[in-house]
């Protein structure tokens, strides 16, 4: 039995058909319970409006909610012959439920059963992000707050600067999470709006209620216009790539700066053993891999709005084919992401942090700037401390003096972790998750 | 009299120097009246905390606003001789009211100057391009509505499809603009916190008030972390480059629709003559060039995120002079991009659509799915009306009923641009520009 | 048993090694076969500096022709706990010859042993990118000299210009595939430099003779430098990867045109139908699915090298394990774009070609510029005559000559496909494939 | 008096020209004595072909030799009326000549036209970048053999290594530029084609001799087909700024090891004091300013064939309006490379470097891969002393021994600068600009 639902009297190549499908059973398997949902909240809606009886649509709820659990248990499968995910599930539906398995399509098409699909499932893994985030951004704080004390060289042009702490270098990544968490909330807010309906892209001669569909899924708000709901598809994957490359930036770059550290060069942190790897010909090696291939992937990442603008950029409006190429590289970013969030998270937490950095000469005159400040708080107009620390140095006059005293907002002896906590943590309630758990946690127990 | 304010002993040559100040002159412009207003608020800080006194915070306030003024009246340069727009306003106090003029760079470096001046710029700029935003879905809302019925065939695959309406074809990208405004508005949010007191990265040893900054300049909230703070800049301008390119996508997909559909293949639309030109050879000839240029520009636009990645990819925490290059080619974005809003407004208002596209028969087939739909609803399963719609149209027994009626939300009969229209309004609503409006008038007033 | 070679006494965190390894050993079956021809090379230059006795030499050489069988006959496999390709191989000699298996490693790092693989793997499968251009070249040439003389509109601004035909179309993209063959052919050049002798980028205090490694694996030239040689890693990908984009860009930019140019809008072109699929809800759809999934694997791969260049960009000289990453998207590459270009071929061979376009009168005014020619021709002033056309067409007084005589170099007339052949064929020439073809018979002929 | 040849009796709206001339007669001026040039050898042609007499065409000549006189003493301006070079060149030959100037046209787009200009630039500059690159790797090796045996840490994963030498680190950037070189020289092939006498895309009926201009203007070769002659705007481009960001990565990796090793932290390099900048706020500081904006220049080229891409994908064949946008980033991208080539070729000459880096104890295990070889050489198997040094180096018996001895090609004490420096001239001399020198005297002095 052939499951291509378009398919009439051509037979198709089987060379084509490989180059067609590609990936997407293996893709599909990422959609499935999604698909299952979306299905479910979209039959309930064709009974509502007299497409479905309410024996045909118990029967079929039911055994949704049985494909659902068997997706749980990791028994779902696309059958090789089979196309894709939503002809798997109707193919199992028929199997076991005879002709009204066909009847779960009507007023639907796979368009914006897809997009549905998709949608549902950014919606889940944007969670899964944001929760990882959270991890990681609760473990900057609590290492900023216990290694607040910690003196070492700030640098400008990597030149030795003015004096900075551990609690401001591990306290700055978690407050850059807050600005991507806030990307990542518009994102989600994309995301958050119902394409189901808009079939091909034109909308349906079904009287179809769209609004019971958005609340039984727990969107907040409908993608209205049939057309722009079309429209959304790479549209949104691209928005929420670019959300995706913001915290993979933030985590990119504290893994630069964690393996420069770590270089004898520097020799501020040193990684726990098991997160470095040795040398198949240098016998004393300690190498950062795990945080390299953390800064590896963060940089991959960032090309992955790139590689979506590039598939749908010139394309006039309309579904084609294209988008579909999206999802080889789209749906596995997430997991991405969250690998290099958790790693991190356990790299951070793990790292040992050494104490004894400014006792090395060389970081002597950054201690400089406040020379400078103090001769000015004296009253000295700024711009003459200036030159006169400067021809000390010049003449080998100039001796630090190391104890420092900021006590401004956010400055080493003020680190407002607690502020930054309270900013991340309202941006985080602002995804209303609970939302569309509810909605599922429905439609599953019904 | 040399301004280069770090310039010691060494004379700097030339060649170098046309090297190292690039177009910064140029550049600087955009960010003159914004570095005025964060010294006004820095000075008044200054004085809060005793490192200036009343008299001295008057003369300045009085000068700065003066110099305010200039740059307002366009009378405002950067000498030759002067190295940005920092030296020059303060070379400027110094030359009217002598060494007070060199205090207000106290507590402060460059660094957080140029930080802020950035994020007062963006802001604004932001506004604006809001603004052009929502004129442009003002121009599509009225022009969907005014052509709510009148149809043209929906495409997929750049196949004939099904039927669609400019009604839809306005209304998606006026949606689209919904969306683009979210993301703009949470490049907004990570712009609109305050930076000034991060000095070079790593705070002062002033007891700093920049809670009291944070007001008078109307900002949301502080950068709190002066570390983070400093890692903000190149970040800061790629989320909004973002958001420019999300803005600028959907304008460029609307241009390349706008030229297809203008084509002799389609002849859909035409544009009104003053934004279409000939050529040298074809005298027959009337060619889209403004919504062609629009699109590259749309292009270019998008180009601009991959940009700045390049640039600050890579880097380790701490500034580096790589990130003044971003100016370059991202303050002059906010233009372009509101020139191709306020252009693509112009020609979306000014369409002539045309009323009889339906009367070709190659589109004749867009209404299978009706008939599809209508043996469906009377009782025929899906898949079998499907079929025999199918070998009907093979057979050329299809003949088409082009009465359409489609009554759910977002469809052709139910376009929900009310909907639309709350939803766009409602997020434009959320910027809250008036409260930066407020801040700075209360500063150019005292 | 362990295979890590550089695993002292530290246990590895299970998920370490999977977030490390990735990849990695399905990426390196794809460099299998170099692994061992490279290991050949290596080990009869070992014997010939005496670090390995000829005993030694010709046991690990019959031994490591085995592994090659087992290799070609899809018999090799990476074993579970084996991390990599090197580590595998090593195995497998050390359980079948005893302790000299582990002598291969002399002389050598993994460092210069992946660098050599790659660049192997890269030479050939250049070879293969080359000759599926071949394919496609003379596909494009023959279908362009079939149909010389079919019509069909040229277009400027997508407005009906002048005439064209499918003699001029298909000939365009066959040269615009030889000078996608130039590019390639300069990243064939880079490829084809002999990295081994590098160890990890700085040599080895062995007294390697690197000139008969160079010859042993038919290599053009050394790469001498032993930190270049490093430093090449990433940056021939990125090369090769910008090259395959270029050819990428031709088949992607032709699979636009053949989209379009099959809509109904245009009718140009039928697309054999088991390269077409339908639509599940639309019944009369032949949709180009397969043309599009080449337009987006051709974007996809145009998207390579910036994420190789987001990799690799702003990292300092010396190996990192950032490289391994390149690896996931790189190695797939080439033969996404074999895939692409044989399937193109095939749709470019069996496609159909409208001989009766220029029938239809929307095309008649293309051929106004013959006319004004004809009268340039005859003495009137280009611009006059331009005029009188030009206002001939806006009185309806315009009434076309459709005899067209183009008879210049390149022209429809004279489409110089014999040049072009010519042009084409002198670069495939030069890449002299047949050089390593000899090397490696000579390796495995031992 | 209007300039606009395609200017009929509709009123061009102002802003609409500001808008579509948008930075063209800025950027035009970049291509006025090319478009002479190309305006000489077209004339000739069309005298040879009878379409202008002896006596028109000595005339015309006499006048553009007069106008490319003054372009190159910077007489020429593009007056404020009119739309572009071309235009300016044919109303300046229509003033002084009368109605012959008009003629100039005939058998020409301005499509065909500004090909050729753009071509003939590009070759132009392409020679200019070539002879940057080859004095900046003259001066690379220079500094290769003049510090052969200054030794430096080699590093892996920024982790100290093996040594190095300053030998092998200048040697290294040298070898890099011949690979960009080799990749330069593809483009140059590319660009080294003859268009002209492709008219608008579609050639003309017109018998012009093509293969007379070619020679001419001493083009390699035709570009053939008139529809690719075409298709290769924006190509070309875009494979030119691949070539040039592969120059521009090296420069920038370069840039960013200088940095890198003129920190604190490092002391390998100190660079001359002009090439340094200090700190408003920090007295003591020397910042790498011009390695910094030379790397940020290397990563701005690095984006530009990004932005050529996306402005130019996804598009149909022939001409679109959107390429003439990529002239405002690519025009002047020439001289920024130029610019950071010329600069660096500069700070290298004059760098400092530190003789004694090695008395730093904590480069003391570099050594342990050396004495691991000296075990195996004698008779250990290569894993057995690689675990021996291990063990040593974990019980502290490790005493490193700095007497090395490498002396296979490549390494520390045999650099193979000749060869490398054969291997560049032998790429360099292969571009044989002589040809088109050669032509262009021909045209000015006939």
């Amino acid at each position: 039995m052939s499951s291509k639902l378009w398919e009439k009297n051509i037979s198709v190549n089987s060379d084509v058909e490989t180059y067609t499908v590609g990936l997407d059973r293996e893709m599909d398997l990422y959609l499935a319970p999604y698909d299952v949902l979306g299905s479910m909240a979209h039959i309930t809606m064709l009974e509502s409006i007299g497409l479905l009886d309410k024996t045909e649509l118990d029967a079929l709820i039911a055994e949704l909610q049985n494909i659902y659990e068997e997706i749980q248990n990791g028994k779902f499968i696309i059958e090789p012959d089979v196309e894709d995910v939503h002809s798997q599930v109707e193919l199992m539906l028929t199997r076991r439920l005879g002709d009204i398995g066909k009847k779960i399509h009507s007023g639907r098409s796979r368009n914006d059963q897809v997009l549905l699909d998709l949608k549902l499932f950014m919606r889940s893994k944007i969670e899964e992000v944001a929760i990882a985030v959270k991890r990681l951004f609760d473990a900057l704080i609590r290492q900023s707050n216990r290694y607040a004390d910690v003196l070492l060289p700030g640098y400008t042009h990597l030149q030795v600067a003015m004096p900075s702490s551990f609690g401001l270098w591990f306290g700055a990544y978690a407050e850059s999470l807050s600005d991507d968490l806030t990307v990542l909330r518009s994102a989600y807010t994309v995301v958050d709006r119902n394409p189901l309906g808009s079939a091909a892209g034109y909308g349906s001669s079904f009287p179809l209620n769209r609004a019971m569909t958005t609340t039984l899924l727990g969107f907040s708000t409908m993608a209205y216009n049939v057309v722009y709901a079309q429209m959304g598809r790479g549209k949104t994957e691209r928005i929420v790539a670019q959300a995706l490359a913001s915290v993979a930036a933030t985590v990119g770059k504290l893994a630069f700066d964690a393996c420069m550290f770590s270089s004898q060069n520097f020799g501020f942190i040193k990684l726990a053993p098991e997160y470095t790897t040795g040398s198949s010909i240098m016998p004393h090696k300690k190498n950062p891999d795990v945080f390299e291939l953390t800064r590896a992937k963060a940089n991959k990442l960032q090309a992955l709005p790139y590689e979506i603008t590039l598939i749908t950029n010139n394309l006039p409006s309309g579904y084609f084919r294209d988008l579909q190429l999206i999802k080889e590289s789209f749906l596995p970013a997430f997991d991405m992401l969250i690998d290099i969030l958790v790693m991190t998270e356990r790299m951070i937490s793990e790292i040992e942090v050494n104490k004894n950095i400014l006792e090395d000469s060389r970081y002597d005159y950054m201690f400089s700037v406040e020379e400078v400040n103090r001769l000015a708080v004296n009253g000295m107009p700024f711009r003459d401390a200036y030159k006169k620390v400067g021809l000390d140095i010049e003449s080998g006059n100039f001796s630090p003096n190391k104890d420092i005293c900021h006590t401004h907002a956010g400055s080493i002896g003020n680190l407002c972790n607690e502020d930054i906590e309270n900013l991340f943590n309202s941006i985080l309630d602002s995804f209303n998750f609970s939302n569309y758990h509810a909605a599922f946690n429905n439609l599953l127990s019904r």
